[in-house]
């Protein structure tokens, strides 16, 4: 019994590290569909965010099993409960990248990005997906300097994400309201991506230490 | 011993409440202090803001507390649950409030939103802070009828998100790129708030039920 208890453990952590790796697919797919306004493979992203979706609900089922049935105490309590909120915070992460793969959409074939506004959505996309990925391998291993890590990885997103308002706010910006209004949410969304990726994090440390690390800026 | 479980269980649904009219309360305010220009408002609502992370955190403990000792189960295990998630969606409806309250204090003592727009977030701020002690009144009461409500009176919110997309985006918008900006970003902190309301309100559907009600649209 305590095998299959320690393989449920095991099962629990390792659904979420895999929607950590769904989410990075899914954010990659989703900027690449915004910056070459790829029609299909927005529609990829938006069909796929409902097998996360699944996902999460199956490893929430998981996790009220484990706690109905093995009434975990200690460190086992706090996986199942980081487990819990981690699945929340993936599947956010998923719905954040489709919202991307949906403002690509609406645009089509237009491109709502101006092109010299696409870096900075190349570079918040390649921050983002390795936040994730890396979530994913602090889920797998529960290496406590790589969660702390990811904190500081966050801060170029916020970076990218303030600098993004002082191009949008400068007298020069040619390229409309619409547009202003485009860029603005989706650095918004590239932002809280980042932050549910810290979060994930953050609750590893939280299973390992016991304690959760000091207040994240909102 | 089992009364001190369920005065334990009580006192857990009576935090979240709690936070409910706090997180009203700070929405109220800081919709004001939006409209108003009110710096002193804007204030009150970013320094209080600790006190609901501090709620967050103890309610946290107790549900832990909770899981470790008393290892419940079925519907109570439910409780316990929803008490987890709901504290993240309070704390989080409080994190939205102190961004409005934050863009007031950013641009004071010039008003963030131009003066026709402000009947619209008047508006959200009222359907807001009404989803908010509705979100309390389900968690003390456990009424099924009212949570599902919640899901319809979201629904006002949505139209009035969507409408102020179309304020912006009309050729007749006169107050720039910066201020289209800081509205359309106001518009989703408001929608946001709300949509944490609904998920609130659908764990306790959860708990009564057992079963979650259908998707949430995002």
């Amino acid at each position: 019994m305590r095998d299959t208890y320690q393989e449920q453990l095991d099962e629990l952590a390792s659904s979420l590290a895999g929607m950590c790796d769904d989410v990075a697919r899914a954010m990659r797919n989703a900027t690449r569909s915004l910056l070459d306004a790829d029609l299909q493979l927005a529609e990829q992203v938006i069909s796929e965010d409902m097998k996360i979706d699944d996902v999460r609900a199956s490893a929430e089922h998981q996790a009220f099993g484990l706690l109905a049935l093995q009434a975990p105490v200690a460190t086992d309590l706090r996986v199942v409960i980081a487990a819990i909120h981690g699945a929340g915070d993936i599947e956010r992460m998923g719905d954040l990248a489709l919202h991307v793969a949906q403002a690509a959409r609406r645009r089509h074939p237009q491109s709502v990005v101006p092109d010299e506004i696409k870096p900075y959505f190349t570079e918040m996309g390649t921050v983002g997906v390795a936040l994730a990925e890396k979530a994913g391998r602090v889920i797998r291993s529960r290496d406590l300097e790589a969660a702390v890590e990811l904190e500081a990885d966050d801060d170029a997103m916020d970076d990218l994400h303030k600098h993004m308002f002082t191009v949008l706010m400068d007298s020069n910006w040619t390229h409309g309201v619409s547009a202003a209004v485009d860029v603005a949410l989706l650095a918004r969304f590239y932002e809280r991506y980042a932050d549910h990726a810290v979060a994930v994090a953050r609750r590893i440390v939280y299973v390992v230490t016991g304690q959760m690390p000091g207040p994240l800026a909102v």
